[in-house]
């Protein structure tokens, strides 16, 4: 069963075509700048990549030039559209309403609608990958997988605020978490190889990509996660702040920066950007420069003090730790991130072999000594894999 | 020695009268709604309350008419105001510039009023209680405690907001933390009894009274603090949120709440108040309705969770933990809530003995069992204490 996998932005959609039950990539691919002057559909087959630069004025317009391409003599990766049985789209938003997949019909598309509210950058354009591809693949069906959905199974204790209770009722202000498709994947594989699937199991996913989240899960179920009713909270991130005093914004508004700036200052020149004083919102760039550079080294170690300060929270969440599972570009690649993290961490049983987490990057791999009590893998997410397994799952006639 | 320890609020103050080092109260009380209509001066000698009504417009005069009635036959507390040789006052805010207590001179009453900025709402108050005292005992010295100083040893990586840069040089925005002098008592009193003046230690003192904060500290030295910038963040409080997502305020202000009521209304209606529906913000009230009432459950679970989690995340921070010390008002006298905050943290090495937790309100006790790695106490505060000593220490000639 071929899948098309879809991450649709404002300007850029991100995608996959998967074969049978998910497991085989046979090309992914962005198009980027639609309804801009250089717009580009970028395709990878077999390692190669291939870009055009195409007129996309819209999504509809620039979903239809890719499946045309994907079937084109040239690329041959589809014989024709009628190759696509299904195509699994990644939602951000699922709210209150979404602790599943679902299979998209009007009602979907009217909650996932209804749900811009609390993710106005996200969800008008999933929804717009969704409405092109009804029309570009009709009587297709198609499955929305959403960021929130993994993290619904928390507790009030943890997902509500102490703010008036009106707040929750009127507004959902509520924690919700994201990149719940992503700790999905990650607790999936963490809690198989260390022979966990059935018993329980303290597990706690680390994401740390552009954005950084953390997950506590037991038994399978998450019982809480660190991005909060929006993703600006939690971690250091690459330009977000993570947990920061909430009196702050309206202090910046009182000292003469306007609102909006304050906005963007939390969302794009925080973090690790800010922490570093502008050098870089790149971890690879901070670890290169911590040696010489007081302000990146300061950067790397806040990121790392914040994360080691969460493993131990959401230890004490979960009552002790059995296994710590890193992902995420960060994650799966900064041995150094890794050490300096566990560090001082033997007490809950965590203790990393520097030689196994020095090899271990990039790959499946156990990094922690043998003999303690907790495990510390690597673990490569893929995000896309999960959307393809649950549209093939929603699809299938039960 | 005798000792006057001043606690100068907008319209009320706090005093006690202390003497040699410290260690003997001869009196406390309150002066309330000072230039308000109906002020009144409070008096508690040998657990016999006496109150006055009197027209006290302003600081000086409050502080005068308290100190006559001290001296007044009716009370006899003291002889004559030359019984008073020195002055200690709590001061919030000491910012930067004080990681320790400092006699009062011209320097200083002009550094605590520029530290303004930072503290609008306390610094001015307590600045009034120095000067008025400098009025009314002109010549006797004065010694200025700070709230902030204990926590001056924090490291950059725990007082670092990952913001950009130029706020912390610009506007001196970091973690500050509060309560330092409560935090500091507690600690001295949590050491000597564990026997671990001389040796390393791992420490955590918990301050739970209206306000709340939970520090970490290592070797005698604050390495962390939950209330950071403001006394907003961290632990959840009577009315105070603590630690929420930070893009929470502009959010409300775009859904049509006015900025002065959402600052209102964190301030004054979240917390234990707000996550129980207005039920109450006081601890005792909650746990009397907790069993029938889910929101006051909720609001106490959601306290002892969070406080869990803080609890876990430094001994993370300190690599281990050997004590455990409550305090503040739920602190020293809920044991309920002490018992299911330390729920769950065997893996820390602290479990409660029932018994001992349910006898040891009130007064300095241990209350976890023995053989365990961790102890947990009781440690009533005693701030006026601290200050007391700090005003003896500067006072004395060296």
């Amino acid at each position: 069963m071929i899948i098309l996998v879809l991450n649709s932005g404002s300007s850029s959609i991100k995608f996959q075509v998967r074969q049978t039950d998910g497991e085989k990539v046979l090309c992914k691919g962005l198009i980027e700048s639609i309804g801009e002057p250089h717009s580009t559909i970028h395709v990878t087959v077999d390692g190669k990549k291939i870009s055009r630069k195409l007129e996309l004025p819209n999504h509809v317009f620039a979903l239809n030039q890719m499946v045309q391409l994907l079937t084109s003599p040239e690329l041959n990766i589809l014989k024709s559209l009628a190759d696509i049985k299904a195509v699994g789209h990644r939602v951000v938003h699922g709210g209150e309403a979404y602790s599943d997949s679902v299979l998209v019909d009007d009602k979907a598309i009217k909650t996932i609608d209804e749900l811009s509210s609390l993710a106005p950058l996200h969800n008008p354009p999933n929804l717009k990958g969704i409405l092109a591809c009804r029309e570009i693949l009709p009587g297709v069906p198609q499955v929305a997988v959403f960021d929130t959905a993994f993290h619904q199974t928390m507790p009030p204790v943890a997902y509500t605020y102490p703010l008036p209770r009106e707040l929750y009722k009127k507004y959902q202000i509520r924690r919700y978490g994201f990149h719940g498709t992503s700790h999905r994947y990650v607790h999936g594989r963490a809690r198989t190889i260390a022979g966990l699937n059935n018993g329980s199991s303290k597990i706690i996913t680390a994401h740390l990509g552009n954005g950084c989240s953390i997950t506590a899960i037991k038994d399978g179920k998450v019982i809480d996660t660190s991005m909060g009713f929006t993703p600006l909270g939690g971690l250091v991130m690459g330009t977000r702040p993570g947990d920061i005093d909430a009196s702050l914004p309206f202090y910046l508004v009182d000292q003469g920066i306007p609102a909006k700036e304050v906005i963007n200052l939390l969302q794009k020149k925080s973090g690790l950007l800010g922490l570093s004083g502008g050098l870089s919102n790149d971890m690879r760039v901070l670890l290169e420069n911590a040696a010489t550079n007081p302000l990146a080294r300061l950067a790397v170690d806040v990121f790392c003090y914040r994360l080691r300060k969460y493993i131990g929270a959401y230890a004490a969440a979960l009552g002790g730790l059995d296994v710590l599972a890193f992902t995420g570009g960060i994650g799966e690649n900064a041995a150094q991130v890794r050490a300096e993290t566990c560090q001082d961490l033997e007490f809950l049983g965590v203790e990393l072999d520097p030689q196994r987490n020095q090899q271990g990057s990039g790959k499946e791999s156990l990094i922690s000594r043998d003999g303690r009590s907790a495990r510390v893998y690597v673990i490569p997410t893929d995000e896309e894999l999960v959307i393809a397994e649950e549209t093939v799952r929603l699809c299938k006639p039960a």
